[in-house]
């Protein structure tokens, strides 16, 4: 194994300890695996809560802080939270006007915070939810019902988290991020496999000189295997496959992500033909943000996504945000 | 080859593309290889130059803007700018108070920074240089007389970049930047070898199960190699080489660095361990980044670098910045 780790059992909450160290900012429950803003709850705001397995960081725990989530419960390594982190955020984060919950579709999840969302209820905390399923590679999938939800994320909870920065109450916040959603698609593809610290080796055979078009964040198979395809080739592939599901009638806002091992400088290439592709195809982009956010551990590979946008959208992604792993305006 | 790629040949030029995509805020040469922001020349201030090999992204062109480097100038991977770049570079930023080149010390980047110091003081720019310098794993090595720059490179663009930003003037900025060189110390792990796009197979051989102690962003030898580490070990023994050549007697502020295909997760795991090595040998701790800010390429691995400051260096590190990697402030 060639990661820096002490063992597998302990990289949640080794992580956790690091990031309390780094951020002052965030108040975070190592123990019970909640990550908060500090100033939390915030009188009259609608907070989001998100979560899920761990290793996609920054998500989510690196998007918690003004404009954009309140409160993320990290799971182990792949793996759903589980719903007593959901309403003990939901209860750290609620002033009284609601709480959104941002879920990816994969079926722990969804079941976790549903029974969550119960349990919040009980305790007299106004819940709304939002499913994301922006994937287009595949529907259903390994631990899928319908399409998984990846890099839409990223735009649910900074736009959805502009609003309720603003004060919007809660079922604009919800029908916003739920907007966001279905104006959103995404396409991933793997260059190598991803390895795991439970399990210590590649969780899918990728052989070299191959890559995996349409892979899941957690190395799900995708739609098909090619021999190795130039940036352009990929590009052309990845921002079809979406544009295709999408079909956008107006200005995009573009995420081209890093799965976690593939370098800048690539990803900058990279970013240089999906705005080819999408130049040569008539899609205007009104915003561009490059980086590693939807990460699969070591996965070297890349994703793309599109989500069609107004002028009040646009306005809402520009909006100040302050978190560890995003943060623009003041 | 698992790359994100069209060709070798087009690599910096393709990410220079997608980098002026992504970043409106700056002005990008990508024919003649420069990154300016895009308010220079700012009137009665220093400007601050920068460059070396591309392959170690953000650095230099991911911390252009306000509160920075007024330019940078990427090379070739793993090779210097040429010193038309620098010049370029400088004429486009000089208001007339002055250039300061921030040079990490290898043979090549010393070189040309130098030639184009004067060439441009025969244009009529005035020009200081601070060599960056901090790498106390070995001296002399592959590329370099003397010790290697590496993470410091982040302390003195912030912190010079920061005194310029408040009209400080150049023999001012230029005293600050070899003080927080002279403070600074690093030690870098790596955990695989780097490949880059050129030679298309792993620089150096290093088998799994053992790390390289010590090791070079472009890949150099380091002081030994030893069986895999715990992240706990790791940290001891790097941030006690760094203490042992540092030895500081007030607070630091603490770089724990990606070289580019660590997971986000490992880097906050290991910065639990670096705080802890810090708290045990009695070293207080101001600021702390973790993060991918001077990568190698698609290396695993980390190193640590620590800054001894003061009240005024801690004041100048919190100052506002604005660049496509370090944003922070309004």
């Amino acid at each position: 194994m060639r990661m820096l780790i002490n063992v597998p059992e302990t990289v949640v909450a080794d992580g956790l300890r690091g990031m309390a160290a780094a951020h002052p900012e965030l108040t975070v429950d190592v123990e019970n695996r909640v990550v908060v803003r500090r100033d939390a709850p915030v009188a009259g705001k609608v907070a989001l809560v998100s979560g899920g397995g761990s290793g996609h960081e920054p998500l989510h725990a690196g998007f918690v802080g003004p404009g954009m989530l309140s409160a993320a419960c990290p799971g182990e390594v792949f793996t759903s939270p589980v719903p007593d982190q959901m309403v003990r955020a939901a209860a750290a984060v609620d002033s009284g006007a609601g709480v959104l919950f941002v879920v990816k579709n994969y079926t722990g999840d969804v079941l976790n915070f549903e029974m969550a969302a119960e349990l919040a209820d009980e305790e007299g905390v106004q819940v709304a939810q939002v499913l994301v399923n922006d994937d287009v590679a595949v529907t259903d999938s390994l631990f899928t019902a319908g399409r998984r939800g990846t890099g839409a994320t990223l735009f649910v909870e900074k736009i959805a988290g502009a609003a309720a920065e603003e004060s919007a109450p809660l079922d604009r916040v919800a029908a916003l991020a739920r907007q966001v959603n279905e104006a959103s698609r995404s396409f991933g593809v793997a260059l190598t496999s991803v390895t795991t610290p439970a399990k210590g080796s590649p969780t899918f055979d990728l052989p070299p000189g191959e890559l995996e078009l349409g892979v899941g964040i957690h190395g799900e198979p995708g739609r098909e295997r090619r021999p190795m395809m130039t940036s352009r080739e990929i590009a052309d592939f990845a921002v079809d496959a979406v544009l295709e599901d999408l079909r956008p009638r107006g200005p995009v806002i573009a995420l081209v992500n890093g799965m976690g091992a593939t370098p800048l400088l690539e990803l900058y290439g990279f970013n240089a033909e999906v705005q080819r592709v999408l130049s040569e195809r008539g899609v205007v982009v009104a915003r561009t943000l490059v980086g590693n956010y939807v990460t699969s551990l070591d996965m070297a590979g890349c994703s793309v996504t599109l989500c069609q946008v107004d002028e009040e959208l646009v306005r809402l992604w520009d909006a100040p945000v302050q978190t560890p792993a995003l943060r623009w305006g003041r």
